[in-house]
């Protein structure tokens, strides 16, 4: 087999299998021993799917060391060559050409305006974050100066974050451009300072396949290591797992289901060295239809909420698939409307056929709890690989006793909670499990006379809406991605956004560090022009 | 038993286990039912010391509810009244008198000039932590207004960081002011918002007891709920862990040993809701004595660094318990040098006699291994309970494939790596554990000439020294107190400084939220005065 079949499969610019193709290796920053004993251990095997070749665990080894070579050589870099280097993977992924969307559109079923609207965002995300790094702001940067006079003498400290290492990328189906190989977590990754390996995500490998090859050009255009970026194909979860398992990866960032996340969390901390995985799990994102809203828009609502559930055949982890409300004679109204608009959803493809299976069977779940009705249905019927918009209700008393109804079902499905009153409604919130967003539809007097149960809600979440829908993610600074458990694996990082860089980073401290020494950004002259910390005010300033 | 003498043992202003003493219950808040379960499966008994009496798990689930209670209120509070209480509490714990002095020596055998230090320091961490939330460091507020003429239209989206929820508490033994009751953690999770249940710690409960007082004071003053702060004595693990366990503790902070950080992230992990634990675990602090500094400065140094290590009979997370140099004959005239230094250091006692026990028998475990030599030790015999200063020496190749030689021996103990040559004590470097501070004793030169070796120590610490020694830490925003792990169980954050307050926060987005209903540090106006990004800028100004 030729080294260029290898290079294009394995998207580093020299294929790391054959002997012509690498450069020897440098073991000095692996602990090869203890690697390969926890590989064995895992029976981890990883397969190069397009061309099925065996990947066995030395070769994951191999991918490995070149990353943390990279690391080494890319934490001595200046900050400019980072913010470079991700405005040319940008401007790599927005150069490609038709190719890519027909791809994505044969893999995935999602629709071309809305994938040519996803590579937007996608190279948006590399240049924001460029942008965040370039500015300063993934940095917090700050300095308290010295005080020899002081009884104690105090010293000169300095802080900044640095890279955590070498980072596992687990994508996601329904975003293949923007929250896969190419996604938000590579982005802020390299963002951060660290090299990135993704397992190509198994529902569009073609797609995923195109994107890397855009980074890995961008990567040998700025100049940075092969290592910087690597993309491997993995068929089992024991593959998966012994690349979370290996002692050069330092973090995990994952999109995806909650079984998927969780596994890799539990090998995360039975490593001998525990890391951090940044999984975002989806969440059923409850909307709260509040009393005065309900009696004044109750039909416009309908047709919103309605658009929301059904826009990308339900599948967003922020699809708003539970809706939690007061049962009075406006609700049927609402419901009534809300069954106009269910019923003319024509059904529609999903992303592949194990999502529909998995859809069709969550939501019979779901209706098959006690209690449960179902209320409206798309009437055109779903054939094979379709997901049919669905709407079903369940009482207060029903949900509170039941775990099952909080079942998120990945899909066109909306269960309603009716509560009896304002006390149940608030018993119904305290139960929810975290969420990734809370929406509430109300009017300012539902909010001035709710605030125990706005105050609830927020604690349940991680963005809360008010009178707009979930089903957007801004990309911004202020954006959190993210939640209580089990909508996230850590509630304290978002994965959208410029801030989702932080994830891979740990502050560093100099202490009477000669300033020629520092990095650039905690230096007296302040070269890179950013707003830091300097004893206790925020300034631009030169020391 | 009368409600009084419960009162005084519990820190609640009202007992909570006496009909008398307590307002009914509200349960809303906590489910009782999981509470219940996961406690009994425990075996969760928490017990009294003071008076030993029997405290159950209802009872843990009574201080839990009232925590509960008290962070719903707490977050319902204007921002300043949240600082005044921290301010308040500095205030009671800096008017205590000499018993609190007294009675710390007594239990800690700690000098009384060092535990007055820690007081000061001790009150100075609540007030600048309290400093850090009415500037709004700690709050990170950001808004990216909206775009309504966008072809998407862009919604308002404003974010801010909101409390965990109730936090656990495990103070240390060597710093029973600072890193105990009242200690940084504590100060920090009322900084965020969230109550705080403290476990104190058996190796001083009479001095804990004195500083929960004074906070209970203080909790009062402020007239913030009783169950913003408990205070709580158990006597075995299952106890603590029946703390960890239960649902309404949403995070924990640590400060301590290895064996026992590791036991409460066990705990966490297993939790249905799993929550982090902040767990500042101690380390060896590397020194790396350059050989440039070494030929200039060698008999200064030993007199330093022989400071260093014995202060405080070597009792800090700080200590430097490694020296990794090169071995040349200038090596041999710093070990003269420090030999001459350790023979005339005084036997003192240690915190109590179990780490004293603890010390020699870590101390001959090491000293015991292949290639290790004792070089020098304190010419005074040490009494029972008494630690003696002792240095060994061991070769760099019996270093690198003894994992044993990493093993922390809490005292004052330090082991020297004489390393052949440049490409060794890289290779030593490499194969270290994450370390909470490495120091470098170097010249320019030795910097200039050695950036691969840098580069690896930036890598495996969270402060970084030059010249200087790793034993004081200093309170400042600058200050990241925490490592790679095992230092630490989590590198992202600080234990000592402000942004330690970030450990119990998570960001909270809200979208389209009306103005009057969003928290002061997001509204138009900015009443606060804050410092916030807006969109991409950072400025103080209003919208």
């Amino acid at each position: 087999m030729s080294g260029a079949a290898h290079r294009k499969n394995m998207t580093f610019s020299k294929c790391v299998l054959c002997p012509d193709g690498h450069t020897p290796a440098n073991n000095r920053n692996i602990d090869k021993k203890s690697a390969v004993s926890s590989l064995d251990s895992l029976r981890g095997i990883v397969t190069i799917l397009s061309k099925h070749q065996i990947m066995n665990s030395s070769d994951l080894d191999l991918i490995l060391e070149k990353a943390q070579e990279a690391f080494v050589a890319m934490n001595a870099y200046a900050l400019r060559r980072r913010v470079a280097l991700m405005n040319t993977i940008a401007d790599e992924i927005e150069a490609l050409g038709a190719e890519l969307v027909q791809t994505a559109m044969a893999e995935s079923n999602l629709p071309e305006a809305r994938l040519n609207g996803e590579k937007a965002r996608t190279v948006f995300q590399w240049r924001s974050y460029a942008q965040a790094v370039e500015n300063g702001y993934s940095l917090d940067a700050s300095i308290d100066t010295a005080n020899p006079q002081r009884a104690v003498p105090k010293p000169d400290i300095r802080k900044t974050n640095v890279g955590l290492g070498p980072v596992a990328v687990f994508g996601a189906s329904n975003f293949p451009f923007a929250f896969s190989t190419a996604g938000g977590d590579t982005a802020s990754a390299i963002a951060a300072g660290c090299p990135v390996v993704v397992k190509a995500h198994p529902g569009h490998p073609k797609t995923s396949q195109i994107m890397a090859d855009a980074i890995s050009r961008g990567v040998a255009k700025a100049g940075f290591p092969e290592g910087t970026f690597a993309h491997i194909f993995t068929e089992t979860i024991e593959e998966a797992q012994a690349l979370v398992s290996h002692p050069v990866i330092k973090a995990v960032g994952f999109t995806g289901s909650n079984r998927g996340g969780l596994a890799l969390v539990e090998v995360a901390n039975k490593r001998k060295e525990p890391i951090p995985v940044f999984a975002e799990m989806g969440s059923i994102n409850p909307v709260f239809l509040l009393p005065g809203k309900l009696s004044t828009a109750g039909a416009e609502l309908a047709k919103q909420y309605a658009g929301s559930l059904t826009l990308g055949v339900g599948q967003f982890c922020t699809n708003p698939g539970l809706l939690i409300t007061e049962d009075n004679p406006a609700l049927d109204g609402f419901i009534e409307a809300l069954n106009q608009e269910i019923v003319n959803i024509v059904p529609a493809p999903m992303l592949n056929a194990g999502i529909a299976v998995a859809y069709r069977g969550n939501r019979e779940k779901v209706i098959g709890q006690s209690g449960v009705e179902l209320v409206a249905v798309a009437a055109n019927e779903a054939a094979d690989g379709q997901g049919a918009a669905t709407v079903a209700t369940v009482s207060g008393v029903d949900f509170l006793i039941n775990d099952e109804l909080q079942t998120e079902v990945f899909g066109p499905f909306a269960l309603i909670v009716k509560c009896r009153n304002a006390e149940e409604m608030l018993a119904v919130t305290e139960k929810l499990h975290g969420q990734l967003t809370a929406t509430l539809l109300a009017t300012s007097e539902d909010l001035a006379s709710r605030r125990e149960l706005v105050a609830a809600i927020q604690n349940k979440c991680g963005r809360i809406i008010f009178n707009n829908f979930p089903t957007g993610v801004e990309v911004c600074k202020s954006m959190h991605h993210g939640g209580p458990f089990p909508s996230s694996s850590n509630s304290q990082f978002t994965s959208v956004g410029p801030d989702a860089i932080k994830r891979f980073t740990r502050p560093l401290s100099f202490q009477n560090w000669p300033d020629e020494f520092l990095p650039d950004e905690l230096k007296n002259a302040n070269p890179l022009g950013i707003w830091r910390t300097v004893d206790n005010e925020i300034t631009k300033a030169a020391l």
